[in-house]
């Protein structure tokens, strides 16, 4: 008997045992090894058996684990493209606003926020940090930082930058109170009200509310499930509007967690280039890829010419509570550092201070490991709980990094109803329209995988998915 | 011989050896007792010759010190109101931009800075407050905060008003990245692009730098020397300008140091509520009367409408570099807080629980004498300076709190040739015209007076005396 027919023989009695529920969700299969003795094949051909398997969608491969009965649920498809936008716009989902009362609340389990526990970050050693050079020189800790931030941060900065190919010089960097100064500054400093943005869809509610903040008009370009920013749809959207600034996240969108490909990436900025738009770019969560590859920011295909502004933040990956992050102004550099001067005229120093001294005298890069490795394993948990707990014909996103997972409920269950559910319960969730200009992700929900594993995790998914089964009913 | 003629003829005395440099600016007078026994004059009469010197401005009594003889140069006469702009304009002077250059410099001596230097603030027990809630709680104090502020902070901030009979609801605080982010979001908040916003005029120039990147525009109200904001022209304004909001400083005008009056608050807030004009006030220096007695914010004579938005923070009486500052919203707390949400997300979360455990645990009021006192004394210690070293026809403010000195400099000698031969020799002065929309106060300075006095102090304030003498010379 021919070797393929007998990998495929193998596969279709497995995928049998999966489909029969013998093989369940989330359950280990059995070892290539144990596979072999058992179904008398060699080691290759229960490799193959595997490999057809995962390419099926009905098995994964997790690093040195082995492989894994995956979630029945179908994912949400690749390539779905979002409904576009064929007019700008301005923001007007006013259910935008009430999502401030869930953000601060301390009191829920925060599915709602995109934040990675402290058990999944190196807080002791971020402590012991702070109190060095608190000890070392109060003074200073306690002085005015410059408007542009302590040179030694800035350089650690431009090193990180280095080490995935994009040259940053330390002086274009300002150092910011987190992500969402930098990107205020950024569009302060480029656009003037009534201009028009382009932004994805979904995209971070905070960017629809910052843009709303400064009287700008918005454009949509699809975020495809899957496969990030359409550039050829932007390139196409660049054609017939006037667009000022795009302000993107093409390493893990902020719902969806799909990350943007180089060619995709090249081309935005290429297009952005060509109609003298200035590209703004989130990179909040490019340290965050599950695999461990840091995937480009946008400025790399910039070409050296500054007319990318990347912001990023230690919040996702440190410190949340630090509020310290960074734009690096490219050929605004200047104009941004006037606007910081005078808006919160420095970040505080002592987050600073706390921040250089634990990048230069711990691991950081292993922190970075551990914390990817928790969040891809968390993000696996999370659709296996999905899976055995919610209505059948919810889809979960396959985020490749970062901490957002992206449901979509099957109608008529919308995402406000099990919001709302899942609050009076005491659980955080968001709900999908939230993510839009114009109130569109009815149907969808996002949940943080951020959130270290345990029992009460565990149950907030049940019990939430329990609430949505009910409200289906 | 009448009592009256007898102080009288003492006072002249008393003028004639101040006059002929027998007694010397800064040094201290006879006592009252050693007075009367040399001059053979009752107690009583002692003191009536003082009081008339006083009067006069040729002496001073220091607290618990005595009296002593003032700097000869004139003071920046009272009640000299600075030329009025009689129709709205554009943010004009590109000379603020400047200022950044300077204000990123660590290496000059910092009278351009108006901010205390750390000698004069609790600074080791505000460090000892930090290493002791990092110890505590250091997972609280990474994590973030929610984005109001956390609640022991805001509480004492309302007991602090509440001292000074303002009732303060702490629901309606919301900590802010020190005062310039309480101002900013207030801006964005109440007004619009194109809208007009009334100002004093000297101004801090971050102000009017805020202002421009909001695309406002600028009507400007006289704060006269040692008088304040002149309510009177500021009614005026009001009735043939469709103003929006009004940024006053009435407590110690940054680079003035004048004090408004109560009557003139009072009006001010009228005149502001009958034309539905916000009223956003920066009580940066409320706190740093060198009086101790602290004056009245807008916000007490606003009647509880909510009509006034008051803007504070630690910065210039804790911790410059913990950029801890907060937002009283009045009816505007909501947006504000959805403002605040939006652009930084929250505080940094160490510092204001230090800042909370501080003001819990450590004697505040204590602190602040102490600093009031410094500032006090090394106002006057800089008008001794002045008035010895640099040239003749030198005006000095004189404050009443705050470390703001403003100097008029005798013609033709331009603030800007000051501000950069003193830069040229390592010393920061800001130049007047920075205070200005439209470029006026060019014959003025601002000096900081919150510097611990020191030689090198002294000694930077005879050099840019000797520069000036030289400028004119």
């Amino acid at each position: 008997m021919p070797e393929t027919l007998l990998y495929e023989r193998l596969a279709e009695r497995l995928r049998g045992q999966i489909q029969r529920g013998v093989l369940r969700a989330g359950e280990r299969m059995p070892s290539l090894r144990r596979l072999g003795r058992e179904q008398r094949v060699s080691l290759a051909t229960a490799v193959e058996a595997y490999l057809h398997l995962e390419r099926e969608g009905l098995v994964e491969a997790r690093p040195r684990s082995g492989y894994y009965v995956r979630a029945p649920h179908a994912s949400l498809p690749r390539g779905l493209t979002p409904a576009r936008t064929r007019a700008p716009q301005p923001i007007r989902n006013p259910a935008l606003l009430g999502v401030l009362d869930v953000l601060g609340r301390k009191d829920v389990l925060p599915f709602h926020a995109a934040t990675p526990s402290l058990e999944l970050l190196p807080s002791a050693a971020l402590a012991t940090a702070t109190t060095r050079v608190l000890r070392r020189d109060p003074g200073v800790a306690l002085s005015y930082a410059v408007p542009q931030g302590i040179a030694e941060l800035r350089q650690r900065i431009a090193q990180r930058y280095a080490q995935c190919a994009v040259d940053v010089d330390p002086d274009e960097i300002i150092i910011t109170a987190g992500a969402m100064e930098a990107i205020t500054l950024a569009l302060r400093t480029v656009t003037k009200p009534g201009d028009i943005v382009l932004l994805e869809t979904p995209t971070y509610y905070g960017l629809l509310q910052a843009v709303a903040a400064l009287g700008l008009r918005v454009i949509e370009v699809p975020n495809r499930a899957g496969a990030g920013i359409d550039a050829a749809c932007a390139a196409e959207l660049l054609d017939r509007h006037s667009v000022r600034a795009a302000v993107l996240v093409p390493n893990f969108n902020n719902p969806s967690g799909s990350l943007t490909s180089d060619v995709d990436k090249r081309a935005l900025v290429a297009a952005c280039t060509a109609h003298d738009v200035v590209v703004i770019e989130d990179d909040l969560y490019g340290e965050l890829a599950y695999s461990g590859e840091r995937p480009a920011p946008l400025r790399r295909f910039d070409g050296g010419r500054g007319h990318v502004i990347t912001c990023g933040s230690f919040s996702k990956m440190l410190a949340p509570g630090f509020r310290v992050g960074w734009v690096l102004g490219g050929r605004w550099a200047t104009e941004l550092l006037r606007a910081k001067c005078f808006s919160t005229v420095a970040t505080a120093t002592l987050p600073q201070l706390a921040i250089a001294e634990y990048l230069s005298r711990h691991d950081f890069d292993r922190a970075l490991r551990r914390l990817r490795r928790e969040l891809a394993t968390n993000a696996q948990r999370y659709r296996e709980a999905i899976a055995h707990h919610w209505p059948e014909g919810t889809r979960v996103s396959e985020p490749t990094g970062g901490m957002a997972l992206w449901l979509e409920l099957p109608a008529p269950l919308e995402g406000q109803a099990l919001f709302e559910a899942a609050l009076a319960r005491g659980i955080g969730t968001l709900p999908g329209h939230l993510f839009s200009n114009r109130g569109d992700y009815r149907h969808h929900l996002r949940l943080s995988c951020g959130l270290k594993w345990d029992a009460p995790v565990e149950a907030g998914l049940r019990t939430v998915g329990s609430l949505a089964q009910r409200l289906l009913a």
